[in-house]
């Protein structure tokens, strides 16, 4: 099972992603972004990159979506908090 | 523009999908049901149905997806409540 992100980790491979828009969720060991697009076309077209990418890594985001907007939340059911996979799935969304 | 639903079609056609398990959102003339899937391939798969369809009516869905389970909201912004166009997308959902 995936563990939790140590505090090192957190220094090397969250720091990053907070710095890149994503912030920490209240009460929760989570990170959430917002991605916002030109319409709905392309907000959809960008979840279902991200739906193929994420059910590969057997890792899968929360995330609601209106219109243009996609807010995604990441963290780990299993271990209860953020882990590698995390980050990980943020750095494809990122890319993506 | 789309107007809102009237008394009598709230009677004629908003009942059916109330008794066929959409609830009114709390403080919202809007409407809401969570449908659930065997995993997150077939969530997926029903909300890029969904996607293709609501974008050809020109008509949305607020929705939020964790893994197997997607939640769908239904209300029309420009009308800032329940129009006709909630129902026939509405309608459309309980058909895929």
């Amino acid at each position: 099972m995936t563990e939790k992100l140590a505090d090192a980790e957190r220094e090397t491979e969250l720091k990053p992603l907070l710095d890149a828009g994503w912030e920490m969720v209240t009460g929760r060991d989570a990170i959430t972004k917002t991605f916002k697009f030109k319409n709905f076309t392309d907000a959809f077209g960008w979840m279902t990159r991200v739906a193929i990418r994420a059910e590969k890594m057997n890792h899968h985001p929360e995330w609601s979506n209106v219109y243009n907007s996609v807010q995604v939340t990441l963290t780990t059911h299993d271990a209860d908090g953020l882990t590698s996979s995390d980050v990980k799935l943020a750095k494809v969304l990122e890319s993506l």
